[in-house]
Formats: structure tokens, C-alpha cells, sequence
């Protein structure tokens, strides 16, 4: 079989589209934030990405069906008022070796060029290991003229932060993006590394629809959010009560 | 060499052939069933399945000589009064390698195409920590008509259960397999997990058995299963036997 | 670049060569069997092989000059009153991954098939925890036929010894062997796997030699075992002394 | 995507030029030696080398800009009374598995070629366990000539040492090399192992300038080297003192 099999169910013609990609990673805050936007901007699924770089898995839904896999492409037209039409990548895995990612991410650019793309923005999340109410986002571009035009957006550039750099899809697709005449940036939303954080995926989309010129409401994720509050407030709360019967143990033992 | 030899003894004339999975994997129930079916029907071997992504090992027989290690293809021909010829799929090891594991499934994809099968039947175990009498027969399949039919014949298919997807050869089989256009099921016996498991494996061949529309005699599986069950009442038995000597050694410490 | 690359210094004129394989493994048994005989036969050097399949090294000599990491192939041509013509395969190490071991068995044998050769001996240790001064020399060989000719020479085939089957070259060449209609043994002596075990090695080139209708002096690998035993005494003999100021000791506690 | 993508800027016209490699390594000696000679003789960066065999990452600089991790090539021409032009190679990562540490090594290999070099230089760090003042430089050449010839500039060769050979690139460089007829030498600083040591680097390039006949300032080296001596005994400094408090926790235990 081919390495990677992209395919699709409908060509559609696009003008210019950016890539935004939110494959799973730290807090799942990147996927978080691409599967909200889909939906809230009802996008269009029009092909699957198979590869023998993802796990040999399928996933099985609630009525008993196994589908293989994948990543999956979508996109957006922009209306009249708005700027770009948009090209998401969402999926289940990243490639599970260092190999299957630089093959999957060149494949990726190759499609996005096709379709006339030019422009990158991965989503991700940055693990600081505590929780943050009023995450930062941070960023880092392929160029100085799009650092600056992420700072107007309000997008934090901060030195040694991530000291890493970026690894992964985030990373490869502003990598090798650049070795293709692309332009693009990183937006990580700060996550405390511990759970999935939907409030970091929150700010990241609001800060995304001002770099879009977009509209695009985050009532979803401030839901998803708040339930998420409640079960860790309930786990903190669950660890700070005494342990029962201590007291009687001790008489026991 | 090649990644994946097939070497045929026989290419024999096969009418719409459903192919029948059981490699080793959890409780190796799947390929306890699949080869006690061959025993069972006198299928006949006629292909070798040789590929570097087995282990690079040869097995050897009680009479010192030695094989390759290997997957085997075996066919059954129906009979008047029964529904469909067959093809099994049983061997030594899958693939090592998730890569190997893609590679491995979409060769064995190919040579069913090439003798006209559109249907695939994986069968695995699903190890769920404790041991049942009665181990429920679970599915996931390719598609809600096939799950429908399955169901007809208790599969359970039930949410959540696996709730991991299946992983290796028993699901890739079935997720290739629908990008190719054919359809499969993939029935899994509960198993405890720590034993092979010939219970479990004669309940998945009692449902095959109605899903096929054959008569598959299950005596065998039975009887080791009864040898199984002496096996572990007595490992159970000396698990609870006192301790010899304790008390002696007591004093003498 | 290649895979594999087997750089030929000369291409000798062999008839009927038979392949004896001495790669390192349990105990070196088999790597001090072949270097051995390589010595003793005065086996001329015609090949190196160097591969990615290797691990990304040089060695160095005492005299400071670093050489690639290899396998070497030798020749010897048997006198009037012999049978046999002679390929030797020896080196530093075995190939790192499943799929370099498949490639390299693979491609040796290609070798031996331009050379016209037919028969393929390999040699390793076989671990059973405990020193032994008399070790069995066990075998697997390729076909029933060839498994009787090897008990008239004394190997020894013994039910599920070894139980797990033969890993590496030595097993490969025997299993892929066999696919191009080659035949084969492997001859394993036992060995504690503890040490490299130059007495096994003796005790195997003994067993060799009748197969081969050759006379091979065994002198050098008596000597080598004897300085093992010297060593391991003196080993042994350390642990058994009393721990120095045992009972000193205790009354500081 | 190519495996390897050498990205050239400039193809500079040079004369029989030496290859001087650096990369990551045993307390980076031989990064930190080349890039100072970099630096001081003002060498030009000509091309980049991009891989699947190195991480999935982009670095990100001060200010924010992304760029994909890469190795550099960057040549220095011989001023009038100096031997020979120069290409260096120094990056950020050597290449993550064998197989890619061989392909990497062979096409750099090829790059020399095509610029007319037949020799090899290669830089590493000995790992001792210790830290020393004076480090040795231990070598390790692909001919007896060419030892002599190190012996002459003071480089030691001493038996077994280092007795493991040389792993990664700089061994590769020179088992590869020699397979295309270059000649070459690995120069290792001996370094305590446990940090980056500017010092051993300084001792490095002293050598190296009388190698290559040309004269290179060591003052950066040194001054970096009173640095880490400053920051080392810092941590020395604070092992050495009492723990605080530990009369006092006597009392309250």
C-alpha cells in the first residue's frame, strides 16, 4: 500500500485558503479549538488521510461501527465580509514515528499548495504544569513581518518560551511550510499539561478569529469549559477530605 | 527480498469467498477458533504467507526440522446445502511493526480481491480482567446494515466495549478492507485475558457457525476447554494450600 | 546508498561450496567455531560487508586505525581427499532490526547461490543457565533427510530443545535458505550463556569436521578453554572466601 | 518528501577542500570546536541539510522566528600561506536511527566528493568520568600513514582507548569515507562527560590549527572554558555546605 492515501470525497474550489491544523496534543488544546471552529462554521469534511504512520487501529462508534484512523480535511468559504477560505486538519493520531511525521506534514503542504494555499496555522497547547484561568497564548512564526502581525493580534512571543521549540505537526508544518516558499505561525494556548483544557482552547479561538477577521462564537468551549471546573474542583475537593476511618484504624492496627 | 512473499501451492477456484482472521493476539481465541474451523472442515493449506516483518526466527518440529516462521492460507469449498467458500487466514505472529502490520493487511486484501471475496470475518478475544462461563460474543463491523445481520445472530454490540477499538490485523482487516469496498465484522469473545482461552473460542465458533450457514461440530474445543478448567482448578488449589512447614521453619529462624 | 554492500576483493572459482555461518551470539559459540576454523584452514578473506542495517560505527586496531563495522566472508578449497569447497561468514555483529536481519540473510544467500552453492551450516550457542564440561551439540536442519544424516554424526535432536525456535542469521539462513531450495542445519552447542565459551565452540568444530569429511585441529580452542576455566575458577573462588570482617562488623552495629 | 535535502545557497569554487564535522556530542566538544573555528575564521554558511532522519522540530530563536532543525555546511578559502580550504558541519541533531546515521554520513560523503575533498576530519569529546585540566586528544585514523602523521601534531594514540570505537557520525564519516577512497581522522578531546566542556574544545582546535597549518585564535574557547570553571565550582561550592538545619530537625524528629 502507498505510505499515506488521501482521499477525496470532493475537489472544492478554494481561493487562497489557510491551513489551520489541531491534531491531538498537550490538553488536546489545538484539537479542541479545530473541532470547535468546524462546527461552529458548519465546515465541510471532503477527504480522509490514511497511512501506515497512524496506529494498524480501527475506532468502533456507538452503534458498532469500525472505521479506520485518519486524519481528516475539511474546509470553509469565507463570506462576503470575511477574509480567507479555510482548509482544517483534524484526526485521531499524528504519525507515531519521527519519519511518518516529516512524510505525513510534506504530504499535508503538497495538498495545500495544490489547492492554492500559502499560509499556516497550527494549534497547539504549551504545558506549564500548573492551571491558568486567563491562558497567554504564545506564538512563534516562520518570519519577523509575521511576528510582528501576530503581536498586533495579541499573540505573546516570549523568549524561551517553549525552549524545546515545537514538536510534532505544529512544528514540521511551519518547517517544511517554509521550505515551500509558506508563510506561518504557531499559536500555543498555555494548558497546565494535566487535563483537556478547553478554556486554553477558548482563548486560542477567539484569538484566531481576530487573525481570520472571522466571527466565531465560543459559547461551545466556555460550556465544555465550566464542566470541566467542575470535575476537577470535585477531584481536588475528593483529595483534601480526610480518609475515612483513620481515626478507628489507628485503634485497630 | 520482498517486503511480503506469497508463495501459492494452489491457486484454487473460489466462489465469493469470505475471508476468516485468526491470528494469535489476547486469549489467542481467534486462533484457537479459526484453526480448530480448518481441523474441523478439512480446509486445505495452499498458500505461505513469508514477510521481514515477522520475527526473523524458525520453528521447530518434534522432529528437529525446522520452518520459517509464517502465516498460512487455507480454503473451504461449500458444500450444496451451504452458504459461501472460505479462506482462512491463521499463522505463527502478525506483523511487528504497525508499518508491517498495514503492509501485511493489505496484501492478504489484495489476494482476496484477487479471487473475488467481499467479505472479511476477523476473530479475536477481548480480555476483560476475570473469567466467565458464558463469555458473551461481542462485534464491531463496517458498517449498520452488517451490524443488524450480526445482531440477528447475538453479536453483541454494546457502547463503549472495546472501548479502545481493535487494534492489529483483526481490525485492519476490516478498516483497510472498507476502503476497498468490502465489508467485515470483527467478533470478539470475552476472555479473562491471562489464559488461552478454548471456551471462549467454542462460543465464537457456534456463531460463526449460524452466520456461515454451516454445520461446524465443536467437540474438540469443548474437551479443551475441560482441560483447561483441570489446569487451573489445580494452579487455584495450590494457590490456596497452607504454606508446608511454616510453622517449623519458625522455630528454626 | 545501498542497503547492503558486499565489496568483493576477489571472486573465487568454488565448487559446490557448502556456507558455515559464525555471527555473534549466546556464549560466541558460533563466532569462535568459524574464527577458529578460518585459522586453522588458513581461509582466505574475499569479501566485506558493510550495511545500515549495522550499528553506525568504526572500531579501532592497536595500532589506532579505525575500520567500518562488518561482516567478512572467507573461502577455503578443499584438498584431493576432501569434500567440500568452503564459504565462511563472520563479523562484528548481527543486523539491528527484524527487517536488517531479513535483508542481510537474504541477500547472503543470493551470494551463495551465484557461487553455486547449495548447503548452508550454522553455528551458535544455546543458553541452559549452568556450566556443563561435555555440552551437546544440538540440531535443526531443513528437511527430514538431512536430519538423519546429522545423527549419524552425532548432533542430538531433542524435543523442544530449543523450545522458542532459532533467532538471527542462524535461523534465516535456514528458513529463507529453504525458499530457494537450499538445505541446511544449525548446530548449537550448550552453554551456560554466562561467558563466551570457547569449550562449546571446541566440541562443536569437533562435530563439524566429520560433517565436513575434514581434519580440523582443535588445539587452539583447548588452550582458550582452559584459560576460561582458570578465569571462572578464580572468579568462583572469590565468592566463596569469607566477606572480609563479617564478624567485626557486628559488634560496631 | 526526499530523505535527505541538501539546500544550497552558493556552490563555492574550492580547492581540495578538508571536511571538518562537529555535531552534538560527548559534551559537545567537538559542536563547540567547530563552531568557534567557524566563528573566528569567518567562515560562510552555503547550505542546509534537512532530514526525516532528524527530530520532527522547529527551534525558535530570540525573537520568535521558527526554523525547521537542520545540520549547515559553511567553507573557509586558505589565505596564501595556508594549506587548504575548508568545508565545516555542524547542526543541531545527528540523525535519531542507525539506518538514518548512514544515509545522513553517505550523502555528506557525496557533497565532499562533488567539491573535489578527499579528507576527513572529525570532532568528538571522550568521556572519561573525570574532569581534567589537560585534556589528551586521543585520535583515530583510517590508515597507519595518516597516524604517523597525527603522531607528528601530538595527537596520542593509545590502545583501548577509546576500546568501544567511535559511534555516529564522526565514526561513520571515516568507515564510509574510506569506502570512496578518502582518508581521515577522528580527534576526541578527552571530557568528564557530565558537562559541555569549551575546555576540551580549546585543546581540540590548538591541535587542529597545526594540522591544518593555519593559525586560529583559541581566546573565545577560553574565556567560555573560565566560565563553566566559575559555574562548577558554584555547584561544588554548594555541595560541600553543611545542610541547613540539621542539628535543629535532630531534635524536632
Amino acid at each position: 500500500m502507498e505510505n499515506i492515501i488521501i482521499d477525496y470525497k470532493e475537489k472544492p474550489d478554494l481561493k487562497d485558503p489557510i491551513l489551520i491544523e489541531g491534531l491531538p496534543g498537550v490538553g488536546n488544546v489545538g484539537k479542541l479549538a479545530a473541532e470547535h471552529i468546524i462546527e461552529t462554521l458548519e465546515a465541510v469534511e471532503f477527504a480522509s488521510i490514511y497511512s501506515k504512520f497512524f496506529p494498524p487501529q480501527v475506532l468502533i462508534d456507538d452503534e458498532g461501527v469500525a472505521r479506520l484512523v485518519s486524519n481528516k480535511l475539511y474546509y470553509s468559504i469565507a463570506k462576503e465580509n470575511e477574509k480567507n477560505d479555510m482548509i482544517f486538519l483534524v484526526g485521531d493520531y499524528q504519525g507515531l514515528t519521527p519519519e511518518g511525521q516529516y512524510e505525513l506534514s510534506s504530504v499535508i503542504l503538497d495538498m495545500l499548495e495544490e489547492f492554492g494555499g500559502k499560509r499556516v496555522i497550527t494549534l497547539g497547547g504549551w504545558g506549564i504544569g500548573n492551571v491558568v484561568k486567563e491562558p497567554r497564548i504564545l506564538g512563534a512564526a516562520t518570519n519577523a513581518k509575521m511576528v510582528e502581525e501576530m503581536k498586533g493580534h495579541g499573540v505573546i512571543f516570549s523568549k524561551d518560551e517553549p525552549g524545546n521549540g515545537i514538536v510534532g505537526a505544529s512544528g514540521l508544518l511551519l518547517g517544511l511550510g517554509e521550505l515551500k516558499g509558506m508563510e506561518g505561525v504557531c499559536l500555543m494556548g498555555e494548558t497546565s499539561g494535566f487535563f483537556i483544557d478547553p478554556n486554553s482552547a477558548m482563548f486560542i479561538v477567539k484569538i484566531l478569529a481576530k487573525i481570520l477577521g472571522r466571527d466565531i462564537n465560543v459559547d461551545g468551549l466556555a460550556k465544555k469549559s465550566e464542566e470541566m471546573d467542575a470535575v476537577t474542583a470535585k477531584l481536588k475537593e475528593m483529595d483534601e477530605m480526610p480518609e475515612p476511618n483513620k481515626e478507628d484504624l489507628r485503634y485497630i492496627g
